[in-house]
């Protein structure tokens, strides 16, 4: 081991762009980042090249863009910096879970190939792609009829985006794709097996989405056969049933996809994870007792513990599947920085987008400038956050928002205020469930994205849920906590950490500032929230289902009118 | 009687403009018609010429204007029209509800006097000051205890924009002026006064609005006496025991009266009216069976009958209050209007309103164009009309507005359809608890203000209630039925008629144009109005008092602001 100083590079594929990192392995200090747009964005319209349409919910990559994401970026990270390359002791990858690609058996995807390109199905299916939702209800209801005793782990609902919803969805739209497919493979795996020449299965994205767990396994074929009888074997025809723990090594980079990168070749790559998972290391959080919030589109919360316990509504508990040594669980509120973005795009008046102007700031800050300026139950006014649907605890997608206490005076600040006020509730009552099952929380770390920068909200997170709210130093969790896990892989002897705990402890950082909630404050949301749960539980548990009738009615209304 | 064609005038004054109308008696069409903006508009802030600041809630009239607007409107009518002075055979006046003015015992208004004119309670308080309302919550609860009968004649709630509310106010803040007031006189009575020398006692004003009854009278001393000692002759010392029924002659235009307007002296005068009640036949309505629904800032129910009713949250039920031989009720919804208007000042954004500019239109009329191409049910959408309380059926002013139903694919457009559905519902909620309650309503006629330009409210209001939709024809319902009660009390010897029904019959015209529900839309509305009726009953009847504990909530937070 040289004397140099050592990094690592952690590469995060998101649903639109992907994030490379270079990371110092001793303090964690972010050295660049490199940010890619895939060329073909999310293709929900039509297939590139072809006039084949997409149907709603469809959500594709080319994957094409996921080798030239990592031409454009990781040659970035080292341009002006005093690295040389063979300082670069590990690669990470994380990935938007869960993307199914369809690849041949030397990993080209369907999607490439002549005979395939026309047909949706041959392409990655993004994380995003929520077409498959009829696949994974009659998986929930499969499962339910059939004791499945994996259905509990998931919260009792399998979703849409997740893997077999998607596999399902291919053989039942195209059965001839999927005989073609040699192997049926996640994004992370995908991406690890062209970097090494080596195909793993990421215990994450098996875990997580793919109904697997370590004392189980996978389902039995009786259970895919019930699916459809071709799919009875869809693990041993299509995938590893091998599974591959985080942090371990999973080969070397190849001379192919050393020269993409501008790398030299045989640097250890580690295996693939999910980027909810990987960002919780970046967190800090490695231990049982501290929850990681990640607040994007939607909010994530992960949390560790040495115990199994059935948590109502959550989204998943994977042993070994963040830390190691621990049940990582996930839970989940469908509601966050999109419905934030709803209210800024559909509600804020002329005059309001005026005075941002006026004052140069973004509509966002200028309403959060205004909202920050009132107090709690100022607004009288209080909202359901299930835009959305709601994930967690209640698991029900036809759940729909609402907002009570509208009066003459209410101002637009007032009722952004109340969405971001709903969105911390919800949040509280993640907390109070999982505290309730048996898991403590003693602290919260925040990391994410947009909603970061919203100040007002995480300042009401604190008072709301009565806890100190720490914030992630690292913007790009996900690429982050990759980067950790290469650390892990490289090993000790390499400049690496024995373990991700290590790795965690000397390479995560928190900010200086911290959220912490005052009395007063508290107080009040104490009584607004004891509000808020009288309506959750009045609408959520069935007492007035008006939420399902009018999604029922609407959905009839419009197939009448599409006829 | 001549053979020339014969005319009344109307003048209707409301809370910040004057109109008046020139009517045909014949045939009842509109010849002219002249509005008058207030010179100092509806006071709010101070007191004219005066560093006297007002408080909240307070609304007054300059009595100079009252004057001013019969000279700046009345000459108008007459010209370029070849109609001669010596035409007009009656003069009416309805007035904004309920509006107080303290004059000495030859009608001067205490506030023209050098010695009071400091003094906001020696002012004219208009219909819209609202500051009396813990007044009106006393004597509403002094009647309870007594068990007073009139309290049931007004839905058991005294409304702060009453007489006696600010006749207290007027006492408990200034005794003085009370004791210098030798008149408490309502703006109709006092405008008939001015006009003719005379001074009476209007029974519609007396009926709505001063807890009269032809049966019972005013309350008895004693119970005024309750209110305050010095209170308990208030009717004696103040006002006229003698109530004038409508369409009577009250005197004829003196010589000064004459002078203002330019019309000859000795017009005969009848008695003045409300606004409210005015406009009731001018709509058609002169016999039981029909409602007459005004839309304005907020909407108002006016229905005959000739039985006595005891109607859940009714705002009153006069006898000869409307039409003489029947009962009248009122109901009203507070939110009208101002709740549409609430929206497009408050949740209209910037894209909508460059749309709106782009095609020349109102954002008004931009958003009910977009709003028109929705199916019913197709918004997903719900909502309680309450942003302003609820008066009938509930009589709650604590309770807030309430949307139920978003999601991230909400549209502004959804949104406002859902409020002008809200209203609708509260509509028919109104119409079905006067059926229930015995008053048979076969058919619904419209007048108003702005909320008539909404054709989409008016078809929705059709559906919603399954009821065909008519609209009168004159703009201008409350001169055009001050004009036929003055076509009344000029009688048939001189042109006019016998009685209001045959006034209105002659003179009142539908738009030929009416609106008629159809059986799809109709089907739908059923169900979402049973929706609405489970919120309604839920938050209404104190299953959930969310939105009064809110409110006390935001009570609480605002004192502690201001100190």
């Amino acid at each position: 081991m040289s004397g140099k100083k050592k990094f690592t590079i952690g590469i995060e594929f998101g649903n639109e762009t992907v994030t490379a990192l270079l990371v110092n392995v001793s303090n964690g200090n972010c050295i660049n980042a490199a940010t890619y747009h895939y060329t073909h964005g999310i293709i929900t319209e039509k297939l590139p090249e072809t006039d084949v349409k997409l149907d709603p919910g469809w959500a594709l990559h080319h994957p094409r863009d996921y080798i030239t994401a990592l031409k454009r970026t990781v040659p970035q990270l080292l341009k002006g910096n005093p690295v040389d390359a063979d300082q670069i002791i590990g690669i990470g990858i994380s990935f938007a879970d869960s993307t199914l690609i369809p690849t041949t058996s030397d990993g080209t995807p369907l999607a490439l190939l002549e005979d395939y390109k026309d047909n949706p199905n041959a392409w990655p299916k993004a994380g995003r792609h929520t077409a498959a939702k009829d696949k994974a209800n009659q998986i929930t209801q499969l499962a339910a009829e059939r004791f499945e005793t994996f259905l509990d782990r998931y919260g009792g609902q399998i979703n849409a985006e997740w893997f077999f919803p998607k596999v399902w969805e291919t053989y039942e739209e195209s059965s001839s794709i999927y005989h073609a497919a040699d192997r049926l493979i996640e994004g992370c795996d995908w991406v690890t097996w062209q970097l090494t020449g080596v195909e793993s299965r990421s215990i994450a994205a098996a875990g997580y989405k793919a109904l697997w767990s370590k004392t189980e396994g996978f389902p039995l074929e009786t259970f895919f056969g019930s699916m459809a009888p071709d799919l009875a074997n869809v693990i041993d025809d299509k995938m590893l049933r091998e599974i591959a723990p985080l942090g371990q090594q999973v080969g070397e980079l190849t001379e192919e996809a050393a020269r993409w990168m501008k790398l030299p070749p045989g640097i250890p790559v580690t295996t693939g994870t999910l980027n909810n998972q990987a960002a919780v290391p970046a967190t800090g959080v490695v231990e049982p007792g501290n929850m990681a919030i990640l607040l994007g589109t939607r909010f994530v919360h992960l949390i560790l513990s040495d115990k199994e316990h059935r948590i109502p509504g959550m989204v998943g508990m994977v042993e070994d599947g963040i830390v190691p040594g621990h049940i990582g669980y996930e839970a989940g509120q469908a509601s966050g920085g999109n419905h934030f973005a709803w209210f800024i795009q559909n509600a804020v008046p002329e005059q309001y987008a005026r005075e941002a102007r006026r004052k140069k700031q973004s509509i966002f800050n200028w309403m959060e400038r205004k909202a920050a300026a009132l107090e709690p139950a100022e607004s009288g006014l209080i909202a359901l956050d299930w835009w959305n649907g709601n994930r967690s605890i209640l698991v029900d997608e036809d759940l729909s928002g609402l907002i009570l206490g509208y009066d003459l005076q209410t101002k637009p600040e007032e009722i952004y205020r109340a969405i971001l006020e709903a969105t911390a509730y919800g949040t509280r009552k993640i907390i109070e469930t999982f505290i309730a099952s048996g898991v403590p929380i003693n602290e919260i770390i925040l990391t994410g994205g947009a909603p970061m920068q919203n100040q007002l909200l995480l300042n009401i997170l604190a008072n709301v849920t009565g806890m100190e709210i720490k914030v992630a130093n690292c913007p790009h969790s996900s690429s982050m906590g990759a980067a950790m896990y290469a650390a892990v892989a490289a090993g000790e002897a390499r400049g690496g950490y024995a373990s991700i705990e290590e790795a965690s402890r000397n390479m995560a950082h928190l900010m200086p500032k911290t959220f912490l909630p005052n009395n007063n404050d508290k107080k009040v949301y104490n009584r607004l929230y004891s509000e808020y749960t009288l309506l959750h539980d009045y609408f959520g548990y069935g007492y007035n289902d008006a939420m399902k009738r009018l999604k029922n009615l609407r959905a009839g209304i419009l197939e009448k009118k599409q006829r």
